[in-house]
């Protein structure tokens, strides 16, 4: 017999009964029942119960065993009475009959329990992550990350993708993010730095002819920790393509995603293969945002001509002005009372708006300040526009441009959210194409790359020297889902005039452009194909399908939001010659002078 | 038609002809047959022979683009004559006549010709990484490295393994190898470390209830680079198993060794699991090494008795000194010239031998300057013993302990190279076991950890209490390929009472063991389960299959010897405004004064 186990924690039924077995797990609990002791056993499949009968041998050592300490149980299988069976656990019809009871490992005293739903502070959860790893919820969720991953490597390589590795002590990207730094002891006041992603080392891999590539990165970031933002190191799902037009790549991830998104959705609906492409200016005009969330059914409409010219002064000199003037509709809010509006009202202004314009309707028409103030046909006109019954309301937003368009957004998620009109258990994607390639940089009067300077910008060279740089859009595209931005990414500019040019509008003379991207810009020089591909982030995926709003639980071993590891002390101080033969020293920060406190009264 | 292929270039076959089709990618040669234009176009996947013809408009435009520029050709599929027919190339039955030719990318003067195979320093083939790869031999490599990794995983996780993410930004460990450091910009003084490997996390997720683990797992050494070592990052299959006993261990990796080595070894032949295990104290007498090259058939034999209180004196005195004499078989080497011996002595010598002793054998008996000194009984015994027949010889090492194992070691080797006894296209695995678990330290006199201090004693804490340490073994092993060392491993001492006994016989208090390992010690006091692993070199077994002795080979952007990446610059110097944030100041060493020439002459 196995000295440890016959079979896991998960697998013995009715049928097993009479057989001899050897388990081994963690003790998960235990039940005195006046003499005779129940034990949960618990592995990484499941719990079996262990009987220890009155009169054993190991009854005291059971009892005397501590809950999470790890023993190897050998005994009998027994079918339980009919009236104990467990029909919730698997293996709930039997029980074991210890026979052996060995203590492998004893546990101390715990820090928190690892059975049950009891709600710990983070910090002490991480610090003996190990312990926390136990509990149902997370080790669940980290299992499932494995098999996200999993999957996706194996539909990657069903497309013709090939995994690559690409350097981890790479050189300081010259963009982006801030790196993180690596000093190199043979090469005395020299860095490495850790990737922000593996961009540039994939787009060398499209020109050294290898056709299809994707990788599982490891990416770092020396940036602040946000709730979906682990600081230090996230993974994403990197790929590049050769020879790819835009709508290639998304043939390409939009099987992967809903597969994925399928496969680990428990049930949850997934916006089927092709998703709805919106380009970027429908997107901010009808959704207010460029990451739309499509399980809100809201649709914001521009009624400026609405406004324009009418006697509700407010909106009308806003039209006047070359301001916008948004409706966001509320379904069914029509009879909610006057504190549903106030209440919207003083969340705008929160938001830093001047307020919440709205109208109500009924069967007789528009109500509420506005209407009052307003035409009546244009009333109707609004209705009629965003197709309003009766019992519906429409809020407004009005204000210049982007602000506008983004607090339009900030309104249909919010009204979405009060009237509960997010569908859950839905997963909705969608790309958002055309980005701009440049905008006007409202402060300097300059232009600007709107989003990666990287991109191709559609129409090429042609379209550069002829055409209204603020009307030329990229092939550049995002990637959302539910709201959230699980990656960009971009056809990319592989022609070294092409991409001088482009940096050239945007201010830059080829000169910098050659010093701060030369490498790159050589590579393109030896034959390089088309390419694109995009990034989306592995452990966003993670956290919608777990459901999880903190990145943390999608995680073996975090830092903290501090970017510490509680657990093995990290960041730590390093010995004085470790820093020496990095030829580094320290220039700590100088403690600040402890501040005299004053005994002066203020004066009356 | 897709604007870029319709086909890859290894596609299309003779019963294509007459289809318009369209293929990208690059010029790899260009044949001018008066007038007619002939082009290799390479992909990927393979080559296609294109043709314009005489006459046809992109003549001039194909004759102006350099190799590797890459193009886009849109043709006729024709029937080459059957004369010109290529059986070597798949798509050797056709060629594509050209309707359109578009240039995607124009290659500059390369600084080395992609197409043939010629030798081009290390140098700049790094420098040029892009181009390099683009050549035969190292595309394929690096294509069968990721089908390797691909395989490793699918095989692990067929055997019940989850892959998990550990950290990369992590503790200093605090024995082992040089750690990179990596400076806290949030922490100032502080700083994470990069993982030598994920020893510590891989048995911390046991602790966490994980069952069975794996990663191919990038790990960080700042160490000196060798040819079979990468300065920088390399990749191992990190595995480790609950509950596992050895015997499971190697069971759970034979069948993904065998089946990988088998899957990519082209026909080499590789051991069949079970792979033989040899008893460390075993490999050291019959193979002179603890990584044997069971491709070597030469057995080692000790022939110590043969010369205790022979006529042979200098023999005879080591035996009488404690020393022991071994015998290395020679296999056909009896009637070689004397020439072929004293070559071999002359080698002993620089290897700090004081020379290579034989005897040849023939017919009538044993020859030589031994054979002529040593009484014939004894040559007589010693050829019996190693079953030498005329026609064979045999070589002598003495000398004392391990010293004399390891040189009779390279003797086996030496002999067999130069014999030609090494076989060829075999992949012949072995596992090295029964480790002991101390040493007698021989210039302190005092008993060391002789490999792994983590590894578990045989028999335990009641072995380390009663017997010899020195004749303790410990569940530690290493996997070998052909002399290659694959990976160590072991069942692991999960057990805080163990540990801090068997580092109380190494001579390190229990204060000690729990400051320096606090963190895995602490960890076990919460229930451990018992634990082993390995973790295979994933670039050693690249190596080995491709063939290739260069480890750079088989990595697709390398760190040159230097650990530089002379394609992005890496490592280089940062601002003062990043050192300055990461509350660091550069401690460069003074740089050496100038020699001043003496003029002085030597005196006659």
């Amino acid at each position: 017999m196995h000295p440890y186990r016959t079979h896991s924690c998960a697998a013995l039924r009715a049928e097993d009964a009479g057989k001899t077995v050897r388990l081994s797990g963690w003790v998960h609990s235990k039940r005195d029942h006046g003499g005779l002791l129940f034990i949960d056993l618990r592995d990484q499949d499941g719990l079996t119960q262990i009987v220890i009968p009155a009169g054993s041998p190991f009854l005291e050592l059971a009892e005397n065993t501590r809950v999470e300490s790890v023993v190897t149980i050998t005994g009998e299988v027994v079918l339980r009475e009919p009236s104990t069976r467990n029909p919730n656990l698997p293996t709930g019809d039997i029980e074991l009959q210890v026979k052996e009871f060995t203590v492998q490992s004893e546990a101390a005293v715990l820090p928190f329990q690892v059975a049950g739903n009891e709600h710990y502070g983070e910090e002490l959860r991480l610090k003996y992550r190990y312990l926390d790893l136990r509990r149902e919820k997370i080790h669940n969720n980290i299992l499932l990350r494995s098999k996200i991953i999993a999957s996706l490597r194996r539909r990657m390589i069903e497309q013709g993708f090939t995994e690559f590795q690409t350097p981890i002590l790479t050189a300081s990207s010259p963009e982006g993010a801030r790196d993180f730094l690596v000093p190199s002891r043979l090469h005395p006041g020299k860095f490495y730095a850790l990737p922000q992603a593996p961009q540039q080392f994939k787009q060398l891999a499209m020109v050294a002819g290898f056709d299809r590539y994707f990788q599982i990165a490891p990416c770092f970031r020396d940036e602040a920790a946000r709730a979906d933002r682990s600081p230090g190191e996230f993974y994403q799902l990197d790929f590049e393509m050769a020879f790819a037009t835009q709508e290639e790549v998304f043939a390409t991830l939009e099987p992967v995603m809903e597969g994925v998104f399928r496969e680990f959705g428990n049930g949850r609906t997934v916006t089927p293969a092709p998703f709805p492409r919106i380009p970027y200016a429908e997107a901010m005009a009808v959704y207010g945002s460029d990451k739309p969330d499509l399980r809100n059914p809201l649709k914001i409409a521009n009624v400026t001509e609405q406004f324009a010219g009418s006697s509700f002064g407010l909106f009308a000199k806003i039209a006047a002005g070359g301001g916008e003037i948004r409706a966001i509709p509320a379904p069914g809010a029509g009879p909610k009372p006057r504190g549903f509006f106030d209440k919207l009202n003083a969340w705008a202004r929160e938001n830093g708006a001047g307020g919440l314009g709205y109208i109500q309707f009924d069967e007789e028409g528009g109500k509420g300040p506005i209407a009052k103030n307003l035409e009546a046909d244009r009333v109707k006109a609004i209705q009629d526009k965003l197709g309003l019954k009766a019992g519906d309301a429409v809020f407004f937003a009005a204000g210049k441009g982007d602000e506008v368009a983004k607090f339009s957004g900030l309104v249909r998620t919010k009204i979405a959210t009060e009237l509960e009109l997010i569908e859950e258990g839905e997963f909705r994607f969608c790309w958002i194409v055309d980005f701009p390639m440049y905008e006007m940089n409202e402060e300097s009067g300059q232009i600007d790359f709107s989003h990666n300077p990287f991109s191709m910008p559609q129409g090429g060279l042609e379209a550069l020297n002829t055409q209204n740089p603020l009307e030329i859009k990229a092939y550049q595209y995002d990637i959302v889902c539910n709201g959230i931005e699980l990656s960009s990414g971009a056809i990319r500019n592989h022609l070294p005039g092409v991409m001088i040019r482009a940096f050239e509008i945007a201010g830059y003379p080829a000169s910098v452009v050659e010093e701060q991207f030369g490498g790159m810009l050589n590579a393109f020089r030896f034959g390089a194909p088309p390419h694109g591909g995009a990034a989306p982030g592995v452990d966003r995926m993670v956290m919608l399908l777990a459901d999880e709003p903190n990145i943390r639980e999608v995680i073996l071993f975090p830092l903290n939001q501090q970017g510490e590891d509680l657990m093995m002390g990290a960041p730590s101080t390093v010995e004085a010659s470790r820093l020496k033969e990095l030829s580094l020293a320290l220039a700590l920060p100088k403690p600040k002078p402890a501040v005299v406190k004053k005994t002066e009264e203020p004066k009356g």
